[in-house]
């Protein structure tokens, strides 16, 4: 049984009543367009002070934790997702249009991604230790030992997704990093699915408060307005900030985070077009398999992924087969709702800039307005174009514009020294993808690699750049637009990086202030 | 016999000759304000676009050289250095003022970067590899292999310290970093000393000829105009700014790199003001050995260290026994020019600025005109300062704000809860140092190392934090001010993090492209 979320935020423990005000809203109903139950109250800036100063607060205390604690804490929030399963999944279905299978597989990612962190926090896999041992006897000046280790930076503000309502937002990866090594959290809820981030909010104040740690541990902000937004990321307080969002919201936040008094640092995943290359021999010799995986990444969360196939690059012969089967199976596909009217405005904009491009063809038909007019506002036919690529093609936006939802574009090119070059236009991405065919493609392959090297996070090889492992060698960012700072990773293990720094210790016969469990 | 040094600049290997113009200027003798032999020309324009298009051209080369070969370049460059030792030094002492001794010190330090990194280089110390993997079996979802490991990013940005003309300048430890990792490097010369960037220039450029590197591997810029700086940073070939300087030249040049097209990351190592604190037990202990390391410290490169002891925190009688000792020995010293009049003029502005304060007694008696009127015009007699703590005292500018040349504040506490309360109004620094005594100060040491570690990067037990040693476990950086980034050393093994970014290869059964000496 459902309740009815209403919430004016969670501050430290305490559930925030929502009182009239012209600046509520309500989550919307992705399906219908139409609001959903409940009201949601914008922050306001004492709330956002209280919040904050809690977090300051907790910090003094977090930061001395022994890890098994930090470890505890994150399983107990697994546990408590786990026992919500049914709520959380119905309202997130209901705020994003998600496929129930969608939420699932998410909601599966969300909590393993918990448990693995409550593991890295026992194991403090993020304290990388050097010594360099003293030397007395130098000739000269004797060596004192120096010893280097990490320690969390403060309370982290964190920003999710809107395509990621479980693995990139309130329990998500920013919030996973930072409680693992002992960074107290702020999130502001996404307003694409407020409800969602309060029922999980909920969840984790709860474990803050039944593993007893101090309440500022957590807190979370509703709201719509971008104030609320950079008055988190200018409190005084915070010491790091997690993001994952438009390159417009990003740099907007990175500013105010390098503007304030004592700048912090703003981890940003951005946007990216993700483009991938098919070799003539590869689509010869397996062209059905390559077209039905195309469209099953194409079509992954109704193309709302940050690793979606945005681009694919072959030969003028390739991109028509290739287009021709995908085209049809898309065809078939019932047309399903974007995430919420921002997205299907992008999505709208992206389409339309991309016909107004000489000699872009769309491959799929138009949907004819009959077939539309009982479907809901957010709802869109997956589109594929095709653009011959020629020397006056003005590259720079096409290739790194990102657009969500279910459309690519095929860059038809004259022969392989052409593909290589429109690969080499790119300056940032999170991925690049080559399908190729062995024994046939080697020196394209090297060429290909050279240049997909320049611009990529992460290349994968007769693949597909949807769904990522989780791992110690994940890397989930790039050059810009990508990252801000393709050097982060905003997934795997080794995102606890951006919320610790190292401190070396200067002849102290040890480390100083050791965790209990160490 | 030294050359007069005249010079536009050189870029991708070429010596610009200098024509007349309003913006030429030339550097200036420590010694005695007046100007030094040579002119320099400002960097125009097309100078720097030639300079950063020909790094971009020669990274293409360089990011796929053998480690072997970067290696050779930089001990190379070191050998370089010893051949032009003589003349280096002599311009070098010329232009900074510092006693023969600071300038051989910092010279061997420089040519031992230079081979360290030269081994570091070899060993693509920087490279550390991942790999995770594949699980073909794993229910529901084959596990792809991932293998992560490190590229360079492209060419660096260089601009060194006033400070530290040899290590932390043309050939310092930024460009150290890069060379090694593979990245070209385009300097800006430091106004304070043009002449010895230039002649380091000339030996670097040298060493990229005879190794047969790109021309563009190196480039040296000249100027004093800040635009000269902003034009180079924002350039679109550049990758990364390595800066050492004052935080508000630090943060102009961030907001360039944040603000261009695609932004990028600027590391920035700032202002610190390296607080001391010291036990009564210590105090009395061995009062005089930590009179006079303090005198030294204070002293060593005429206070103009990066890790100078700018605070002392004790109780009073401590704070009365240190001010009485050191400003004895401070007295009998002969004043030093400082490095320049930028400098002179900061140390003026500093410690008018102490003496505003109330309460604040200078301890150092008040130089006679008589007595200075023969040393030339940035010559500074050493000052300390005694200020007691007391609950109305404003601490945020007294603790924060650096001032370069022989200057230190005594803090006289009441107690040592008061000490504590001083500490803990630090936000950033990149030392911190205790002097205590065993068996007597371990309650003490445990409340004031939980609060150091909040704030500085480097934390010292009963030692002085200038004198920093260069291994696996250095850290040099902490949160702002010392650092734009704590999280970033600029001295250090972990300096070549800086210049590379991890790349995650999915499914290519190998690391490909990987490099010959691999």
């Amino acid at each position: 049984m459902s309740e009815i979320v209403t919430s004016g935020g969670i501050i430290a423990g305490e559930r925030i009543a929502v009182s009239e005000s012209p600046t509520n809203f309500q989550a919307i109903e992705a399906e219908t367009g139409l609001p959903l139950s409940g009201v949601f109250a914008e922050a306001t800036p004492a709330l956002i002070d209280q919040a904050c100063r809690s977090a300051r607060e907790a910090f003094a205390v977090m930061r001395r934790m022994p890890a098994e604690r930090l470890g505890d804490l994150l399983a107990t929030i697994a546990d408590g997702m786990r026992n919500e399963r049914v709520e959380i999944e119905h309202r997130c279905r209901a705020e994003t249009g998600f496929l129930p299978q969608r939420v699932a597989g998410e909601f599966d990612r969300a909590v393993g991604q918990l448990e693995l962190f409550a593991d890295l926090a026992r194991r403090r896999v993020w304290d990388d230790r050097q010594i360099d041992p003293a030397d007395p006897e130098r000739p000269g000046m004797p060596r004192p030992e120096l010893r280097r280790r990490k320690i969390p930076v403060g309370p982290v503000a964190v920003f999710g997704a809107c395509n990621f309502p479980l693995a990139i937002s309130t329990a998500g990866n920013d919030t996973v990093a930072a409680f693992a090594v002992g960074c107290p959290v702020i999130v502001k809820s996404h307003p694409g699915h407020p409800g969602t981030c309060e029922l999980i909010g909920r969840v984790i104040a709860e474990a803050v408060s039944s593993k007893n740690f101090p309440p500022g541990t957590f807190s979370l902000l509703h709201g719509r307005q971008p104030q609320t937004s950079c008055d988190l990321v200018a409190h005084p307080s915070i010491a790091a900030v997690g993001f994952t969002g438009s390159p417009a919201a990003g740099r907007a936040l990175a500013r105010v985070a390098a503007d304030r008094d004592h700048p912090i640092p703003c981890f940003a995943e951005l946007g990216s077009t993700n483009p991938v290359c098919v070799t003539d021999a590869a689509m010869q010799s397996r062209g059905d398999d390559i077209s039905s995986g195309f469209v099953a990444s194409l079509r992954f969360g109704n193309g709302q992924m940050c690793t979606k196939p945005g681009l694919v690059v072959m030969t003028t012969a390739s991109a028509r087969a290739l287009g021709e089967k995908a085209a049809t199976m898309l065809h078939e596909m019932d047309p399903l709702p974007l995430l919420n009217a921002n997205v299907a405005k992008g999505f709208d904009r992206g389409t339309s800039r991309l016909e107004e491009n000489e000699g872009v063809e769309i491959l799929t038909p138009k949907p004819q307005p009959t077939a539309t007019s009982t479907l809901g506002p957010y709802h869109r036919s997956a589109r594929l174009y095709l653009l011959h690529a020629n020397e006056t093609t003005s590259w720079s936006e096409l290739l790194h514009q990102e657009t969500f939802g279910p459309v690519s574009l095929l860059v038809a090119c004259d022969d392989e020294d052409a593909m290589l070059n429109v690969m080499s236009q790119f300056t940032g991405s999170l991925t690049a993808t080559l399908h190729d065919q062995d024994g046939v493609d080697e020196a394209f392959q090297d060429a290909w690699l050279d240049i997909a090297m320049q611009f990529a996070g992460r290349i994968i090889h007769n693949g597909w750049p949807t769904g990522m492992e989780i791992g110690p060698a994940t890397h989930h960012g790039g050059p810009f637009p990508a990252s801000l700072d393709g050097r982060s990773t905003s997934v795997g293990y080794a995102s606890l990086d951006r919320f610790v720094r190292p401190i070396c210790f200067q002849n102290w016969r040890g480390f100083p202030h050791d965790h209990p469990s160490h």
